[in-house]
């Protein structure tokens, strides 16, 4: 084995959710060793949360600023290598951009800033610096996921014609965030979630997975976005149609207010010669349908799996992987990224990760929906075109 | 057992689909017998097509129009009770209000009609007449899906908030139409199938399906509709964003060019307390989620189950019913209704089928849905207005 | 379409299940007329019965003694042809006996007769009177159930090595024959459902299942039969273990007491290139796994369906069919093989029944595992050899 | 966080398949870290696997003594609390009793050793060592299996009738021991594997799965066990039929010829009250049926579940959890255990996890269950009775 990377966090203290999944995560493969942190924006809170998770004291810090000062001081083989960032998203900007110039290579959660361009300015920086940046649009890490995007690329369903993605949760189907849910709390707070609610939370994820997977892109956005709880600011459900480039056509749906719905992300997308089908819950079957053919039921870590699903595999079929799992793939593809940047291996192609210019899709992607959502136009362009302003 | 109705049929010869569907429905209840027809706008094809079903020569008549006038000259007691209509939408008008001002009661297939205009003089033709009138939105003859109707109407899901109706077939991916399939060729043809393909053909079920299961109302459509296959004329695709009068939202979806698709309608609701899900394809059980409760899967003929439900059940449980039952169970809310009239029963509430008001709105929907199509407008309202033309 | 059959029916009178499944299913192609009826064991409620049915008085007859005679009086052209039996299994022999050795042609409901002797006698009667004799092993009429016997004879599953066939109910896990119901009351009872209980109602279903599948004969039985509802003389609950004579080996499971469970029939078979899987509960798909292939869902009436499979569908693929359906194709089997008898056709290989031979394997199946039972040996001989008796 | 625990590991050095699973169990969690390790038979082999997994190189041992000998050498802080011994089952036995006797906390794989002999001696030898000893019947680590047990032990199926239990998969369906695959080599091997092929490699899986579910226990077993692939000495399918103490009755089937499954293991009971059914393939839905109640589909990391699940669980509803996570629970289970053996927490007891007396039962099964397969007694007991011999 090459010796481990090294990683920082920060955000994911006490009563975060993502933080700790990230760190699952890296543990699974053992390729990336979390052994520093800025916890928390509270640096009592961080301390304790470093703390609980064993951090040595020296390398538990109170701020990310002291974290970047700190770790920049140590010599190049003791500082860490990579720095994950899974704080609220009002923080992202600030913390990455600074990471970055530092030199640090980066994960990000979705969606990656507030604005576009703030994401252009990331673009460049990231550029300057020569390093690494993946954004965890996690659910492009499951095994079968890639193999759907495997078989539209090897022209298994010719061209598509119509996409459905949807993302249906029911988790704020009343207004937890009045609860104090500490997760429903900035979710459904436009300071420090940004513009969006469940377009930015979900749907953002939803146009990841649409894109990772048929490669299609969005032309123009006919949105309606809706606040159904009564007091939440932002949207909590969207509806949404979807022009390509290539004609096709989409829907897409998100919404945090079906009740009773957990984490039901599905995608189907059919053309000329065939349509397929992945759910997140079930994620390890995907459905083939060709014309005129029986359906066929695609299952993880078999013999017939494309070697793009084979590399997001640890286990024979019929042992599930599942989320966490799937997340660590998005790590493995960073830390290959981040070997191959100092030349210890070639870059495994079948080993992607959503990177900054994913995360800029998102961000537009979620502008441009607002946008949609209120206008009375029909359509609204899916891209931002910085010269027309 | 009361004495059975007779029934006559226009439409429904040889290569037909439907008729044939229609006519095993009225056996499998045996409360309905087919004595009469005027089976092909072809004489001699009506005839062959007569004989086969062992139709009386006397019975077994060249034209809907001698169909009409012959039966009309028999005694009360020979007369058929009802007729049948099956022949492509462009003849339902003429056929279906001649039938109503001869007096006779009238089962028509969906689309209605071609107009909002036609629709309303049909209405009218039929308050005039006093007479009972059946249209074949067959889905909602489905038990479980009576069920879906009595729990909304029970308050089990809350205020409804989200609506996604879907109906996805693939038979329409090639151009099928050209092959000579009778069936692809009228539902593809502006000339017999009106203003809309797939939104009239299998979209307009969605629609009634909707509003079968909710109540709810729409208020505004935003749709896209598109021809994929080249050369069609009509849309074999169609995706919308519905606002209802209530400030719920939908997505509808319909398409003939899900490639590998059958006849995937599905259903699914959510509001406040909860949500269900129905598939026609797996049609004997009914999803109900509650917010933090296990998902319930209700299966029809169960004890558990409502009046409504059991009352378009034939089986016990476990053993499945299906496509011709549930349109078997539109014609007994029609016989029912036929004997209320003549004050051989009550009229059982339990009984419900499409009438001509739900045949006016399927009507007025494919009407708004086409226009929104061809509008760069986001919202087009659902109603026709007549007083603002 | 060729003169319709006429069908007398014996049992199947107020209360009854079966006998009004019998009447649908006959209904629904239209090749056979109900006409006459001795449907009760009380002639009184016999006559009330068939009132309710709309029979005519002539031939609603008290007694089922009286039926034959009365019919095998009447003209050829107006006799009925054929005598559907649907009365409690202790009547069976003496009935069909009469019926057959009357010309008639039979159909009769399963299990055939109380005993192998029984059984014997029948076929010799069936053989002298060269009549159709059939009997509704009702499940071998679903149009997958043909589709997995056709890959099996294929050879899609290469050499068969195991099979398991569940035939699990929940309706008998309280003792419902002490509250007056009916159906539990006469299957509980010996003398009326003869030496088995689970075994004989739907265990031999799925014994006929297995065979009509796969081919297999069965070698030796080693069964386990338990009566859990205290005070139940019959078993309600069948384990067993299945040795076929090829060497392949099966397990079968019938139970009434699966508390839950409706009518929950799954076989499932695996040679050495594939495997099958197919439940009655969703009887529209069959899935074929091949060794390191995707799965296979094949669902019925699509293009790539057998031509066995094809003649016992009605409408187009997606629109289900079911119980009703499937029970149907039994009788298009029968009707078909009684046109054949009369040289109006030959006879169509696709559209098989069980008939006297099926019968008689299913009573000595009962009689074997009954036999099982009782016995200390672990395995008991499946076939009945009179000569070493 | 307190410390986390240090373990070694014997055997899982290169081709193994389940030390790597270990591996990324533990590390899931963090409470356990892999520190020393004798990873193969062969000391060359040993050395390059630890190697490859960064073992320094004074805990990377040529052979597991030297890893006994070495490790017990160093002071209580440095030591290996815990050995996890992934060898093949010839040697569980003496690897087992020499850590165990020399005071190391064991993890062991199932089964357990070869002869109820040898299971006799280690529990005496833990007794005597009173250390923690736990045996990896992973699937008891899914939260639905915690979730199914704790709805027996609430009562909610009632008593206990009748249970199923399945375990198929078709990898074995070839000769591929023959190809020298090393997974397939050692288990058809008597020598390496014991007296049981399907029977010992996954048949006791499911004879733990049940006992753990339903806390019913064997009296007597009926089995046919088979090897059905030319060559092969163990058995590669078993069929079973059992009988309980209590009264219930059940069957267990287990093979590896079943062509085309993958790891198909199926647990379904039912009482007088209701039933349940949970699949590991799809683990994270538990059916619970109750006599003319809806089904209930429970799903894990739900409010509505019980400590027992919850504690087994990591992230929130929708976000599935699989093999690995189940695996890890065991682990959990054995670390609370240690550390109450020191006195750092009391033992939880929603964390349980399989000891020695469960790996004593598995074999005593194995045992039993090839004792019947070739016995002509119906009913082997399933207890083996020292005293009796």
């Amino acid at each position: 084995m090459s010796t481990p990377l090294s990683m920082a966090m920060v955000g994911g203290g006490q009563d975060a959710f993502i933080g700790a999944v990230h760190r699952m995560a890296v543990r699974l493969d053992d390729q990336i060793r979390f052994v520093a942190g800025a916890l928390s924006s509270t640096p009592e809170r961080a301390k304790v949360s470093g703390d609980a998770l064993g951090l040595r004291p020296d390398r538990n810090y109170p701020t990310w600023q002291a974290l970047i000062e700190q770790e920049t001081k140590r010599s190049p083989e003791e500082r860490v290598d990579l720095i994950s960032i899974v704080t609220p998203n009002d923080s992202h900007y600030e913390i990455a951009r600074a990471c970055v110039e530092a030199g640090f290579h980066v994960v990000l959660d979705k969606p990656m800033v507030h604005s576009s361009q703030q994401a252009a300015d990331l673009i460049a920086a990231v550029e300057r610096a020569g390093t690494v940046f993946g954004v965890t649009y996690n659910y492009s890490g499951y095994p079968l996921v890639r193999e759907a995007r495997h078989l539209v690329q090897q022209g298994e369903l010719g061209t598509i014609r119509k996409v459905i993605v949807e993302y249906n949760q029911g988790w704020l189907s009343t207004k937890l965030e009045a609860s104090g849910q500490k997760q429903a709390g900035w979710r459904t707070d436009p300071a420090r979630s940004g513009l969006g609610g469940a377009i930015g939370d979900i749907g953002s994820h939803a146009e990841q997975l649409l894109r990772f997977i048929t490669g299609l892109e969005i032309d123009s956005i006919c949105a309606d976005l809706t606040a159904f709880v009564p007091g939440r600011e932002l949207d909590d459900d969207v509806g949404m149609l979807l022009r390509f480039t290539s004609g096709a056509k989409g829907v897409l749906v998100a919404s945090q207010v079906c009740t009773g719905e957990e984490n039901n992300l599905r995608i189907r997308a059919w053309g000329e010669k065939g349509g397929l089908d992945w759910r997140q819950e079930q994620p390890n079957e995907l459905i083939l349908r060709k014309a005129d053919e029986p359906m066929r039921h695609l299952r993880s870590a078999n013999p017939y799996g494309s070697p793009a699903a084979a590399a997001a595999t640890r286990i024979p079929a019929g042992h599930p992987e599942a989320f966490i799992e799937a997340f660590a793939n998005i790590y493995r593809g960073v830390a290959d990224a981040i070997r191959a940047s100092r030349g210890e291996n070639r870059r495994d192609p079948e080993l992607p990760f959503p990177d900054v210019h994913d995360g800029a899709r998102g961000v537009q992607f979620i502008e441009r929906a607002v946008e949609s959502g209120r206008s009375d136009r029909k359509w609204t362009p899916a891209r931002w075109d910085p010269d027309a302003e």
